[in-house]
């Protein structure tokens, strides 16, 4: 039906006054209708930052020129696309929660992305991903350097070129020089409401220090350890009647519909990456 | 501080293609910047909604001359106005909720709005008034027709000339002449979460019923009872050992607490109007 | 692990004094031990409702007549049977969110039920379930009339004998004959926050009235359309932004959400029916 | 009207079979009615908790004799009291809107606590404390040791002898000894999410790890700073445009309803402390 797909137009630039102005005029002049825009100014660091969706038969080329031109900015950062749907490598351990609901959503056409594979450290999950023939790789971290572990997943990797890599309650810990491979392309579910309970067992910390919300956050990997720029972070409340069992049961539910929300955000390229931290234009 | 207040540039007008470069385009050249704008196209309608809140020196005639110029289609609805706080008068019966939330914002300077009166069918709630210095006036209904307690009031409203309405749990019903008389400007709380349980004691057709969330309603008020356009809602979860007391007790939180957001909305001129329904720019 | 399986006990009577301490030193005296227990007394109709999980060897004709022997009210109910896992059957018609749902939980062992088998009246959903080795039946609706279209499900349900009927996003009406049938064991999605929308298109009613929150609700289904005791509900917050076919995306993670949450209780015997109400120990 | 007030039995000790049978006998052999009884055995600690509602005529010492001679167990603590209306002292520093929030309760008779007195370390607050005639006390730190400090505030509130201090916004740390002197009596809010972003400025440090949930925390105080047994906890949504101001006012919202609901629950005898953690029969 749509013979001309939308494209995506993102700036991050200094702030200055007539921005959307000389874009607006540009994308007019090419006969271009914004669908919808959405801006943002970080009044702290006097950046500005826009999405918007364009309408019309272009040449990507042509208007990236036309674009830098005006700005002709050093620190500008334009990006134009097609809206097109992505594809993704799930990584996981052996909970099925984050998997299983992407698996469906995908089967049902209803991720806006392409699974291309699944590779699992442990093959736990591999009897799921064969009902969908889905690509399973189970590469094992048994008698194995971390290295070398890792050196087997991005080979794996490279078969596919993922636009995304998914941590989907992926529990080993990626080293900087993997993440530096995916800049910005890795998205963790974390299943905490981060900054509190970082690291491992969550709901244990979360069980021991009775509070009374869990939460889970979906956030880009960088080097440190649960200290990317977060994406989406949900809440739910608990009580004093939950064992840690129950929390991390209750957790779950969550920890899927976070990642999920999250995933949609990065595949709709409604997430900028700022100074640690993300500008979405939802 | 602020020598050249921000004005709120509000447009609504058939969609098509080139509006935000116009309007971007006009104001740049008038030397004059936008802080932030937002935009909506209502597919149904094909109608574009914008707001912008914009920084300079400014004739409001001369911009709004500029912009019907630039527009010319006798549907567009322009209004631009310097942010200023409004004047609200409050209706009020006997619950004390909704007013002291409004009162105490109001001493502390968090209303955005000068309460310049407060008019009660009962007097309980003028001690609490005194004691903030806000004049009360109390207009039974007692031995009186309705359309005469309507006059008195209108009377009493003409004095404070008041920029909105607010219906702080008044438990009257209002004409069509009343609500005439001030289009768009009388905003209520219903204590339900319309159109669930709209007319009389929602809290006790919730309890009869069983339902699991209760929730609060701000709206515009138009001819139809409990019809108006909506502009904020909020549940609570409940259950069955709620008494219709204690629904009524946890509905009251709910209820301040979505007032108060409403009525910032509108205050700060983010709520347009169209078909019964709000387009909400926060 | 556990040879003695917990037992639940449920009680509803008339209140009146004594009643814990006559059951609670029933059971210690037949050497049981009381793992949980939550009792609520309607103040409305004076009401005692009890469950309690017990743990130790038992006879459930002994206790229950020792029980019946203590209470000797004749509208007293006392119902004791093992905790164990009871069999389900989900109708379903194209929509597939929360049957899939349902299905993982169930595949991974996570549903507390056994799906017996899934009936559609289109078969859109069979290749789904055939995936997961779960029988499928479509009983279509067309060139047929209603009470034929039901005996063939009613004939079909027959083979299975489900403890409970589960409507997956069912978008037919069952009639009374039918609800009859099954007193009390079918749970519905209802996507929306009833009372609000009840009937068809729900999220077409909320886009034309412009709420801002949508919902579902899981209820048990009585003769009267969406109007049976409700279970769980949950609300979402939306906006002006959403069209309807977003507000229906949106809902279908609050309806699977809902839906998996109010099965649950029903499953583990934690739901009174009373006065078209629900009365839930959780 | 209520001529024999209710009484709450609260009931702590280590779990064995017949706990609740010996408790409701004993209590319906002295002709007293449990009006709601809730119990909860944490499986960790093996520790039986329970909370009762007592209705009728009774000897506060002759029932607490009774059940320490059927308990017999060193480690046993039970408490029984009328339920009647505990005394509160405020202490607070500048920020209103705790403080405003509980005044407005206590004014209308919603707090289930008399304000017995105010305590400002600035008295920016006095003025509204004067509103309601309740008495203010302005204990400046300025040129004193904190010792000194925490000595004037102990000593008046000798003179009020609350049944709780409530810390509404109190921004200075209090002493081990000042904390020691009122054991499990002092309640704070605390502006973040516990544990995530305790210590100073909880918004500026959500605001620079630009999470998307805000929240607070109403603890009891103990001897190490925001690390108390956790009574309730809320959390908002927030995102990128939010600037640390807008945090903060959006966080009072949640801050005053937080407390509110910590101290309600305090107030009303529904709150177990064990093992840092709260045991909270609601």
């Amino acid at each position: 039906m749509q013979t001309n797909p939308h494209h995506i137009l993102l700036i991050k630039c200094p702030d200055r006054a007539g921005i959307i102005s000389t874009v607006s005029t540009l994308l007019f002049q090419n006969n271009l209708n914004i669908v919808v825009m959405k801006e943002f100014v970080d009044p702290v660091t006097n950046t500005f930052f826009a999405r918007a969706e364009i309408a019309g038969k272009l040449s990507v080329t042509e208007i990236k020129k036309q674009l830098n031109q005006s700005f002709q900015h050093n620190s500008t950062v334009i990006d134009l696309k097609p809206s097109t749907k992505k594809s993704i490598v799930i990584l996981v351990t052996k909970e099925h929660h984050c998997l299983s609901d992407l698996i469906i959503r995908h089967h049902f056409n209803e991720l806006n992305a392409y699974i291309k594979a699944v590779i699992g450290n442990h093959n736990t999950l591999e009897s799921l991903t064969a009902k969908f023939n889905i690509p399973f790789h189970h590469i094992s971290i048994e008698n194995k350097m971390h290295v070398e572990f890792e050196k087997e997943m991005l080979d794996t990797l490279k078969i596919y070129q993922p636009d995304y890599i998914v941590l989907a309650k992926f529990m080993r810990i990626l080293t900087p020089e993997f993440v530096a491979a995916y800049e910005n392309k890795i998205i963790n579910i974390h299943h905490s409401f981060l900054p509190a309970f970082a690291g491992a067992n969550p709901y244990k910390q979360a069980h021991k220090r009775g509070v009374k919300v869990i939460g889970a956050t979906a956030h880009i990997v960088n080097n440190l350890l649960d200290e990317g720029p977060i994406i989406a972070q949900k809440t739910i409340p608990v009580d004093h009647e939950y064992s840690v069992e129950q929390m991390v049961k209750a957790g779950h539910e969550v920890e899927k519909s976070v990642l999920a929300e999250g995933l949609r955000l990065v595949l709709e390229d409604r997430v900028f990456v700022s100074d640690n931290k993300t500008i979405i234009f939802n």
